[in-house]
Parts: structure tokens; sequence; C-alpha cells
């Protein structure tokens, strides 16, 4: 890779305000081109297009993929074609799924094999899903038996394991040397990989034995032999670990790179912290999205039937809660036709209720998520959470029922809606807590739709709750 | 930093789970002995907490930080009262914010500073915002006035510029002495920093020429000078610099560490891989937190009162557009007195508004956040939202209105229902795109709140629009 040729963040956004900028303009002379074709209008283009292919080559692969995110469709077409085709397959690594899948919906498949040519197995790996069948398996019989093995092997791991994170660039070495032979050894490389802190001590057949921390390299007398120097006892992962669990491990360590073995101990390929940080990007990106009711990540923009498929499901299942919702006004509907003042207070019994819930309910996830929290732990936390919601529902609900009572007068209506809220508020306080440690105790992704689900049982509970009341004590 | 002593993250909680049981084992003997004191009873208290201290010190510092938050308050200050003194500092820095109030409020002043007494400037500066006035002023009495000025300087960062991030463990050379020279040198330390993947090269003025990549010196001929070899144009922060453009800078690049210089060019400190991904992984937990209307991070075990606090300012926020979605629904009282299913159906027209306007909303503040979305986009944005409103409220209304007759039979009512799901889907879709994008234009945060505000506009403007048109159709 390139050495990094800017200064500082702010520069880089001249240099992509000028790159966007170029586009337009291109764009504006293809589109009016189409009128009147005359010679100078040509030139010009040839111009805009010869500046513009070149300012696109000295940016840095990442640089690219942010500037096609933030064009529109034809405009990011007109300059993905002017990427030199060697670059294509960096660019396409670092784009986000959704622009990518358009990108080599626009690419033959000769292009796509171009592109393909300059990426390692790990890489290939992470586009491969993306593109057509048959150009896979032409990829296939192009590369060497070594990388054809490691590209099925990559491919056979799941997104959430650490098989599909890690990469084979290790560089490998035995115990038995010197240090200074390690360091003849290194000066034969021209350049060596990414994110290489620490040399992988391996035996004849393969099995694992150390790691040299460059460091140590550095800061250790020649004459040391490596199994002097090497710690014998890394942290290390097998590819079927929990990427979850590896990310963690990373932090909590402070890592740059890590050995990952089979289930035999033999050194099987690497993780490096610029795979987990982009894990855990976009793991969290994911739980946004989902909290907010996207499927995925939108290409921001794509057609509009894309956009209506990733929003489809939540709003479906946010429909049928509603609806139960609805059915239970509707058992009370007599009792609202008696007093109508209830049909303007529910939906403040509801609201607070599933933000209370959400509140319980987000601690609790986040809880499991870090380990802090146990099934054990559930009587305790269930006793906090009554008492927050206690507190928080004696005190709005009295608020509230005193602004009940200003405008409609009524002051058993006051003492129903209060004795709601507060009912409902220890409604949501058990569902928090239940729901999550629940799932986990029955081996459930405890986070997965948790807002939805409490969000729904608060709202039916809560009309259920305040209607009910009032149909007993008031009519 | 001690080397990693375990294999795998499973053995690791093995480990930890031992130590959770021995201090719950302890925790019960301390409570037993007030009742009977039997010399038995002592000794295997005694011999608990020796393997206790014995585990506790053989654990890395963030697996202990892990350890604490996980237990509930009394045995939480059993454990940390077994930690050495010396590492207290150390797993201060590991420990979330509310955990880390809590220990230091158990611990006096003398043994805050024996804590502080092995930690560097930036790792100072951290800690100080929760430590006593007093004991800081005593702090800063301790140092040296190299590190007193580092501490001074750290200090007087906002959390979100690259100078709170930045630590000032990094090793300069010049750039006229040759590499073999660089590498005795650097032989001379006992060990180097963590995370030390280039030399930063330095005039007589201290100002920054360029960088010396570890992996350029490791396969570099000894004989070339420093000035041949480095990269004179490296990626480079200022101390004042946005936090949020450093880590994009730090993921696009894949770097492990980089140079902070001040406004002259002087090196000042520099920003490491494992302070930016400890800064996303806060960015995105404090994103997820306020989602769900939780202000800051809990303590999961803190007292009810703590917690009531945390939640308080969103429940009142929530509240009050609650009561305004109410009042709407107050002035249309008449209107559902004559057609009591208008009180049933009106929480769905709100709910889908809601949900198809959050959608919106965060996908164009995730845009504006990544870059991709610029002030100039909004019209070709608002004509998609407006589109996927379209598609969707047609699709959903119709579906809902079909529901709606078969329970109610009565078609104007249908279409009313349907009419207003079109319509507030639509006022969802703008309000979606025109909020963040004019949010950014006057300079604000585009992030801050915006599910609370669409919510409560798609609440009320749900309710006003079916109740209005039903009063206008209907009646």
């Amino acid at each position: 890779m390139p050495e990094m040729q800017r200064k500082s963040p702010e520069s880089l956004q001249d240099r992509l305000d000028q790159v966007l900028a170029l586009v337009r303009q291109l764009h504006a002379a293809e589109s009016a081109e189409q009128e009147d074709v005359d010679q100078v209008a040509d030139v010009l283009r040839e111009e805009v297009s010869r500046e513009l292919q070149q300012r696109l080559d000295e940016l840095h692969p990442a640089d690219v993929a942010v500037i096609l995110e933030s064009m529109p469709l034809e405009e990011r077409l007109l300059a993905w074609q002017l990427v030199r085709s060697e670059r294509d397959g960096d660019i396409l690594l670092e784009v986000s799924d959704a622009v990518r899948e358009m990108l080599i919906a626009d690419m033959d498949s000769h292009e796509i094999l171009a592109a393909a040519n300059n990426l390692d197995a790990d890489e290939l790996a992470d586009l491969a899903p993306d593109l057509p069948r048959d150009v896979v398996r032409e990829l296939m019989d192009t590369l060497d038996v070594n990388e054809r093995e490691r590209l099925k092997s990559a491919l056979s791991f799941a997104e959430d394991e650490v098989g599909a994170l890690m990469d084979f660039d290790m560089i490998t070495i035995r115990d038995d040397v010197t240090l200074e032979v390690v360091s003849r050894y290194l000066r034969r490389f021209d350049s060596l990989p990414d994110h290489n802190d620490k040399l992988f001590v391996i035996d004849a057949d393969g099995v694992l034995k150390g790691v040299l921390p460059i460091r140590k390299l550095l800061v250790s007398s020649p004459e040391m032999t490596v199994a002097e120097v090497m710690s014998d006892d890394p942290v290390l992962f097998r590819a079927s670990d929990d990427a979850d669990e590896a990310t963690q491990a990373f932090e909590r360590y402070d890592l740059i790179s890590a050995p990952v073995v089979d289930d035999d101990g033999r050194l099987f390929g690497r993780l490096t912290i610029d795979a987990v940080v982009d894990y855990i990007r976009e793991q969290s990106e994911a739980e946004v999205l989902s909290a907010a009711g996207l499927r995925e990540e939108e290409d921001i923009f794509s057609s509009v039937w894309k956009s209506v498929r990733n929003r489809w499901a939540w709003l479906a299942i946010n429909l049928c809660t509603a609806l139960v919702a609805s059915r239970v006004i509707g058992l009370f509907e007599g009792s609202i036709e008696q007093l109508v003042a209830l049909a303007a207070l529910m939906p403040i019994v509801a609201g607070i209720g599933g933000n209370s819930g959400n509140q319980t309910i987000t601690m609790i996830v986040r809880g499991i998520a870090t380990g802090q929290v146990q099934v054990a732990h559930g009587k305790r936390l269930l006793k906090k959470e009554i008492g927050v919601a206690l507190v928080n529902g004696l005190f709005w609900g009295f608020v509230l029922s005193l602004i009940a009572y200003l405008l409609y007068g009524n002051a058993p209506l006051s003492i129903v809606l209060m004795s709601a809220m507060v009912l409902n508020m220890l409604l949501a306080a058990m569902m928090g807590v239940c729901i999550p440690l629940l799932r986990v105790r029955f081996g459930r992704d405890p986070a997965l739709g948790s807002s939805v689900m409490i969000t729904s049982i608060t709202d039916s509970g809560g009309f259920f709750i305040f209607l009910g009341l009032a149909t007993i004590f008031l009519l």
C-alpha cells in the first residue's frame, strides 16, 4: 500500500470537494452533449475527464470509496468508469455493501476478474458473496492451489466467526534461530505486511509455538535466540471463535494482531486490529439501524423500490402491534363513548410506559452484552428497576394527574390516570428485566427486536390498564 | 505491561467465574461472621481471601475491571480492597465512568495518590475529572515540571478533541543519522511503548519532519539515513482537531499511530489505535443509550436514586410531547364522542408515521455523519423519501383500511383512515429529510434528539390529520 500523501482531514475534504465538482461538471457536459455536439464542448469534456482521472489516481482507495458513496447514481457510474481498473478491487472492498452491489452490476465479468486479480484470498472472500456465481467459479480457476484453499476456507466461515475476519499475511519463523538471523530474513522482504507487530513462531508441523513481538526484536540483543525472547503463551483465537469475543479481547488487551489456529494448534491465519475496527463499526451500525427499523445499510441514492424493500419488514411488524393495541382500545369503546376524556389521556399512559420500558431493556441488554449482567442477577435487578419505576411513576403520575385535573376537573379520573401510569411503568420495568434474561436463558439473542417487543407490551398494556381501571371505577 | 498469560476467551471466562465465586464465598463468610465469631470460620475467610488476592493479581487490569463491573456493590468493594494498590490506577482507567466514581469514593486521598503514582500524564488526565479537587492539586505537586505541563495541556482539551485522546509515549529521532544508529538507539531501551509502529523524526526545534515506520526500518539497508527512508508527508493531526474526523482517518487509512502537532508544527504527542477504538466504542455506546432515552452509561448495580436521575430528563421531554399529542386529541373530543371507532384507530395512524419517520431520519443522520449526504442533496433525497412514503403509505394504508372495513363496516371511515396514513407518512418523510438538513445548515448536531422530535411531530400530526379529516368528511 502506498504511503499517505495528505497532511490533515481538512485538506482532504478540499480534495474530495474538488473531485465532486469535477464529476458534476463532467456529468453536465455529457448531458448537454446530446443536444449540441460541437467540438469545443468535446475538448472541454476530454480535459475535465483527464483531470478527474488524475485526481482519482492520487486518492487513497478509501477516499475514492467515500466519494463514490456520496454521489447520485449517474455521477457515481461516470466516476467509477474513470477509476483505473487495477484499483477497482481495493475500492470495492472499501465501499458499503449497497454501493458495492450497484458498482459490480455495472461491470462485465472481464472487468470483475481483472479487479479481483490484485486481491488476496481473504479480500476475495469479502467480495465473493456480491459477485455473480459464474465469475466466482472462473475466479477460483485463476488462483493457485494455495490461494484457492485459503479462499475456500475463508468462505466457509459465518460472518460472526473469527475465520471470516482473518487474513493470511503472517510472517513465520522458527524458534531455534537468533534474532540476528531474523533481522536478516526480514531485510530480504521488499516490504512487510500492514499491522505486522509480531512474527509467528511455528514448528516443522506448522504448530504455533509462540509469537515474537517486533518491539522485543528491536530491544533485544541480536545473539539471543527466538526461543529465549518469544512469548510462548500469547492471546490466540480459533477460526471458529465468536468474533464478538475476539473483538472484546482486542479492546481489552490493546492488541494489533493475534494468531488464529486450527483445532490442532496449527497456525491458520491472523486477526488484525483494522478488521476488528471494521467489525466493531459494522456491528454498532447494525444496532442503530435495526433500532430504527431498517434491515440493513441503505445506499442513500438508491431507488425507491430498494428502499421500500429495506423498510418493509419492520413496518409490517409495527403495524401488527399497532393493530393489537387498537383492538384493546376497541374493547372499551363503550367506556370512551361515556367519558371521551379517556381517549385523549390514554396515549400518555402508553407513551410513558414505552419510554421507561425502553430505558430498562436497553440497560439490561447492554449489561448482558458486556458480561456485567448474568441470569443469576435477575432478582436484584428486578427489585432495583421496580424501585426506579415506582419513583418515576409516582412523581410523573402526580404531575400529569394534576394537569388532567386542571383540564377536566374530574378528581376520580385523575386518580385513575395516576394509578394507570404507575402500573404501566411497573409492567414496563418487569418486562424490561425479564424478557432479555429469559431470552438469554433460552439461548436467544437478547437484543433482537427488544424495543419493538417492549413497546408493543406497554402500548397494549397501557391502554388496557387505563381503560380497564376507568371502566371499573369511573362508569 | 506484562505479556498476556491466557490462551483464549473461553478459559478466561472460567477464571472470571472462579474469581466471582470466591468473592461471593468471602462475602458470605464476612456476613456470617458477625453472628458467630468462631476461629474455624476466621481461618477459612483468611484462606479464601488469600486465594482471591492471588487470582486477582494474575489477571490483566482490563479483566479485573470487568469483574468489578459485574459484581453488586458490597461484593465489588470487598474485591476492590484486595487489589494491590499499585494496580489500582490501571484498573481505574479500565472501568466504566459510573463504577470508577464509586470506587474512588471508597478510597482516601493517600490511596488515590498512590494509585496515580504509576500513571502517565495522559492517563492522569483521563482520571482527573473524577478525582476530588484537592487530590488533583496534591497530585500536580508530586509531578515533575515536564509531566505537569503535559497533564495541564491534556486537561485543557474538550472530550471530542484529538488532544484529549493523545498520549506522550513517542520515540523521536533526527533525520541525519543512519538506520544502523537508530537500531542501536532502540536497543538501549528496556522496552518500547505500546503501538509503537513508527518513530517520529523532528528537527532541533522539535518540528515534525516526517515519520519512520518500523517496517521500513526492518527492511531497509542499515547504511541508509533516516532522511532517505522516512515518509515526509504522513497523516498528522493537530491537538485541536475534531476527534471524530481523526477516528475516521484511522479507519480509512488503517493507522496504528499518528503524530499530533501544535500550531507551529512542533511534535506534541501521538494518537494511537487503542485510544481511537475506545473512542469509537464510547460514541456508539452513547448513541444507543441516548436513542433509548438514557443520559449516560449506568452502573447496573447502582442505587435507585442514581438511576432515576439518569432517566429523568428524557421522561420529562417525552411526557411533554405526549401531553401535546393528548391536547390535539382533546380538540376533537366532540368527534370521538360521535364516532368512537376513531379512538381505536388513531394510534395506528400515529404509530406508522413515527416508524416510517424514524427510518428516514436515521438514514439521513447517518449519511450526514459519514459525509455521504450534503445539504445540496436535499431536493433529490426529499423526492426519493416522498416516493418511499407514498408506496408504503398506499400499500399499508390499503391493508389497514380493509381490516378496518371488516371491523366497522364503514367505508367512508376506511377511506379517511387510508388517506390519513398516507398523509402522515408524507409528513414523516418531509420532516425526516428537512429536520437534520436544516440543523446542519444552522451548525447544530443533526443526531441529537432526532428520534424524539420526529416521533412527537408524527404523533401530534397523525392525530390531527386523522381526526381532522374524520371531522370534515364523516360527521
